[in-house]
């Protein structure tokens, strides 16, 4: 029986083998690895991709209504449909709750569900309840679709190519760690971490600005943008004094907003790499949603923050969330 | 919070509130409560439908390798795109287990995934791994397609037509009892048991035949008939002495093999319902699964088992398994 204990190998190493084993073939056009994956069908390209939430792990009942684990569930795995520049059309989930759950739980979280897909012009199609002797559990699978040949992948970014974040960061971590803290957190910020929006307007507007690579923010700023790094085989320069941080960070954890907004996770926020001209049209995008540039492309491997553009580089905070 | 426990209220009235929040709209071909939900798209039909196991709940780990957990996973969910009469193209997959799992038990679970889907003409597209406290939990969730408007519903039984069964019966509930025993079962029981078929040839070639109506025998020939009588508003007879029970099963259980072909679950046959030009034709199945006459379909509700055509009525053995 095989080797090391998760615990002891790291999700990205995990995941990675698994993405290995799974290795796609001819009839995807984006295979297993990338945010969701892809194929051609009678002229549109079809995504998918999937996604849970663990109660202990991804959420806590005494931070957030079951309406809101839902509206959580379902924006969580939209999101990565967003990061294909794809909008969302049907999901299934898989309800796993324990005998003693009260009915109204239940309900309330495919309400949830439900009025997010509902907000995101898609369905909830169908699912499947059963039991467990374990946490409440909540596996969402999604379907979207966008023009055949255009879904953006997480390995397309090249040198030179700007590098752009949508909205804020920082909200949601915040939010968790007042929460933990017996503290209560800005309500926007709260909502972010319960009820994150998938920006699947803005991800349209990406790809259609020309994107070379997308992925959304859910781990932390530094994990995701390494992630594309990787998949790109180049560098992601990220410039300190150019992230969007949420305005009211410093009130809150004095000092403690750089790390919030770059290694915190869960903003769900879009981090896209643009050719040049791409990049100029930025100010046109007409969203509720601000989209900044924030670094670089560059040749070499993996994440640089620095203080500012060609500034001396910053210690990299403690890395974003990892589950084993 | 919302009155009952899941426990109080049993799975069939959990599943039909869940799926009343849920309902389709017209993007939907057949919408929540069905095997799977279906939609028309460049002219074919599309299908996805999304499954879980629980350890202890649906598999345990003494009874069963990961390798095998992984082959158990994927063809639940493809049964259910079997029983529209349509093939399997693409599944995803969340893996969700302790940090302390071993990464040979996470990796032999995705070989399984992947080996089963190429069996079944597919490809595992990508999936998600994550952290829980609780018990190894897997959701695979697959889309599959057929020709355009031809999905066979659920609820598309009528007075008059025949009730066939593909294979046989009762092996996959023999094997557990065995196994719970402590006894060694027959090799093909425990792979009944352990690694289920999705009936997909035979799937397509009642869907093709003409079938009206069509589920999986996932919960017990009786509880799964019973969803057909209800969603088709008629009632099925069933006819005990046309049931095609495993042969030994009377062997290893003596006067038990009835209760446990027409009530044990996990079999993962179909059931279809056929108008009579259809029903004659059943005999021409070439594939190497037999397919049975086990009773006709007439006005009225529910389910009756009798012990022959127009032979008195059996007393229903306890019904199949039950999340809630």
């Amino acid at each position: 029986m095989g080797g090391r204990r998760l615990s002891a190998l790291g999700e990205t190493s995990v995941l990675a083998a698994l993405v290995e084993l799974a290795a796609g073939d001819g009839r995807l056009a984006i295979g297993p690895g990338d945010d969701a994956a892809v194929w051609e069908l009678g002229g549109r390209a079809m995504a998918i991709t999937t996604d849970s939430l663990v109660e202990r792990v991804d959420f806590l009942r005494s931070f957030q209504t079951p309406w809101e684990v839902g509206l959580k569930a379902w924006g969580a795995a939209a999101s990565d449909l967003a990061a294909m520049g794809f909008g969302v059309d049907f999901g299934v989930a898989c309800l796993i709750c324990s005998p003693d759950t009260f009915e109204g739980t239940v309900l309330d979280i495919q309400a949830g569900m439900v009025e997010a897909a509902s907000r995101d012009g898609a369905l909830l199609a169908g699912g499947d309840v059963s039991s467990t002797d374990g946490p409440l559990t909540i596996a969402v699978t999604v379907v979207g679709s966008g023009p055949s040949g255009q879904a953006v992948r997480l390995g397309g970014a090249q040198p030179g190519d700007t590098v752009a974040v949508t909205g804020s960061l920082g909200g949601a971590a915040a939010a968790l760690r007042l929460l933990e803290s017996g503290r209560v957190p800005p309500e926007p910020w709260r909502r972010r971490l319960v009820a994150p929006l998938p920006r699947l307007a803005e991800g349209r507007w990406l790809r259609t600005a020309g994107a070379h690579a997308m992925t959304d923010l859910s781990d932390g700023l530094l994990v995701d943008a390494a992630r594309v790094a990787k998949a790109s085989s180049c560098r992601l320069e990220l410039w300190a004094d150019h992230l969007p941080l949420e305005s009211e960070l410093e009130h809150f954890f004095p000092g403690g907003s750089l790390p919030l907004g770059a290694a915190g996770g869960e903003d769900y926020e879009l981090l896209a790499c643009l050719p040049e001209p791409a990049a100029r049209a930025l100010g046109s995008f007409s969203g509720d949603t601000r989209i900044s540039v924030v670094g670089r492309v560059s040749e070499g491997e993996g994440v640089r923050l620095m203080e500012r553009p060609d500034g001396p580089e910053v210690a990299l905070p403690a890395q974003g969330f990892r589950h084993f």
